[in-house]
């Protein structure tokens, strides 16, 4: 025991060392990748009038809660979800085990490489081609499925891992809120077992901060060993009016930020801003076709509109990349 | 912002002093209420082997993951379920805006004060007893309804606040278990937002590390305000087989200790033990009728059975409150 209570004293002593020289490294520019303009301006004020203890706006750590969208807010989404270009690569390499799928639609379509056509029966196709390839396993397999995909798998316009598609600014927006004391939550329309293999590396978000859509799972046991087994049944869909609902059965507490990208975000954000005190609400317009995509109103991928009308009305800060971000990606040069 | 980065920079000093401090006196004796036995060693043991650096079976901090059921576990639950009292006074509260309960049950048998006639409905009489006092409010109002009952009602039999029938020996073990490095989760059949508002209070457990029951909510605009509202319709039955549905779903990860009472817990204790590297698993028997009550394997309430002989099989740690517990409760002499 007592070589025990050593190691932690010598470990909480480097936990505080790192902590004072992250606080004073995040001091001189937390955020690095962002030109100096109005949104930068809006983050850091926000942040220092919520930090600061004399501040009439002073949040004590525990409410300081920020949720993130993550398609389109801190990964692309261009040309589809990458969790549907997962799926779609699993309908492949599922296939010799399902001969029926050569006739059966919306199979046949993705398999011939037509996936307008697939996506042509909605909302019941989008639903038979989760079912197939998200369900049927037990979670720990399903986690080794993302795993591989996530660490192997390539951007078709980029020839880059997803894991690289993310924004570089908003990796350092997480840093520079974590370091002042928030507790970053994800709160995103993608499946959260999908989501959560990656994100503590990625992100630095546990899997525990994670609140996505979900298919049901079943305790069983297997072979004298317990497993959970995903069913082909949806359990919630953590978008649009949903996105509130998913905050307050994980998290508990209202977000005093909310970070988001298209209308899927409007209900979180106007459910974060509408709280008493200082709250803060960002939207990530994709205004950069060079470096990025550029697209709002009329997409069919995060279609950015009411929320849009709602930012300008409501004076939520507005990120267009293009005018505001110096680097999207890290592996810009 | 230099005046709060410098106050960051002495709040961070002042929580690493703090931490020092508590690992200091935690090392002296961390669980003064229990008695010195098989109980309080293998919990001692357990928590020394996976927080030692060069122990075969040191686990990472961000794994070490406890769970605690919180009904018969946490806090007593004898002569019934603490929520199942709450309704019950809510619909004693409520009866005088509904005349029609005058003659229709399960209502009608509750006011004439007939709880075992008012439950002769089962499960179908609970559903509509939870119906009538959990539903139809926003999240914001329910939540002051319980912190107002929880802050004023007295256990029938001791006189004392429901939040004074807390067990001081696992109050002692949660802070033993988080100055370890623990987080401490709690994973109870109870309504999660019945927890909620008073378990960070109580045990230091933030919203945000209560997994529980939950009915259905809808996130809705009311006079410009947007609110969630609570529906009449179940969500999730956080018992038995759902408990490691609902730790999955909630944590994400599987725990290495977990900490329950009865039958309910089984699957709980099951799913976390049967993950690789040290595991723990420890029931609460309720052997102390003096002061607490004696009750096991034909309990209406909190029946522990199937449990208990797994438990024995497989070598989980019993506690006999009785035996083990030198203090029951924080208000005896």
């Amino acid at each position: 025991m007592k070589t025990t209570r050593t190691q932690d004293l010598i470990a909480i002593a480097l936990a505080c060392a790192l902590a004072l020289t992250t606080t004073i490294a995040q001091a001189a520019d937390a955020l690095p990748s962002w030109n100096d303009g109005a949104a930068k301006k809006s983050v850091v004020e926000f942040v220092a009038k919520v930090t600061a203890q004399d501040s009439p706006d002073f949040v004590p750590i525990t409410e300081r809660i920020a949720v993130f969208d993550n398609d389109g807010t801190l990964w692309a989404e261009q040309p589809m979800y990458f969790q549907f270009i997962f799926a779609l690569d699993r309908v492949k390499a599922l296939a010799p085990q399902h001969s029926e799928w050569k006739t059966k639609e919306p199979f046949a379509s993705l398999l011939k490489g037509d996936v307008k056509g697939a996506l042509g029966g909605g909302e019941r196709a989008m639903l038979e081609i989760v079912k197939a390839t998200h369900a049927g396993m037990t979670t720990e397999q399903f986690e080794k499925i993302v795993t591989d995909w996530i660490t192997t798998a390539k951007h078709p316009k980029t020839g880059r891992l997803y894991t690289e598609m993310v924004y570089q600014p908003m990796i350092e927006l997480l840093a520079y809120l974590r370091a002042n004391g928030f507790k970053t939550f994800i709160v995103s329309g993608g499946g959260i077992e999908f989501m959560r293999p990656w994100m503590e590396r990625v992100y630095g978000i546990p899997p525990g901060q994670v609140v996505g859509s979900s298919i049901k799972t079943k305790f069983e046991v297997r072979d004298g060993k317990p497993v959970l087994v995903r069913l082909p049944e949806l359990n919630f869909v953590d978008d649009k009016a949903g996105k509130p609902v998913g905050i307050h059965l994980h998290i508990g507490r209202k977000p005093i930020a909310a970070f988001g990208n298209s209308d899927g975000d409007l209900q979180m954000l106007q459910w974060t801003t509408a709280g008493s005190g200082a709250r803060f609400a960002l939207i990530v317009h994709h205004t950069d076709a060079e470096r990025e995509w550029a697209y709002d109103r009329t997409s069919h991928i995060g279609k950015l509109d009411k929320a849009l009308d709602e930012a300008q009305a409501r004076g939520w800060t507005v990120v267009s990349m293009k005018e505001d971000w110096k680097q999207i990606f890290a592996f810009e040069q």
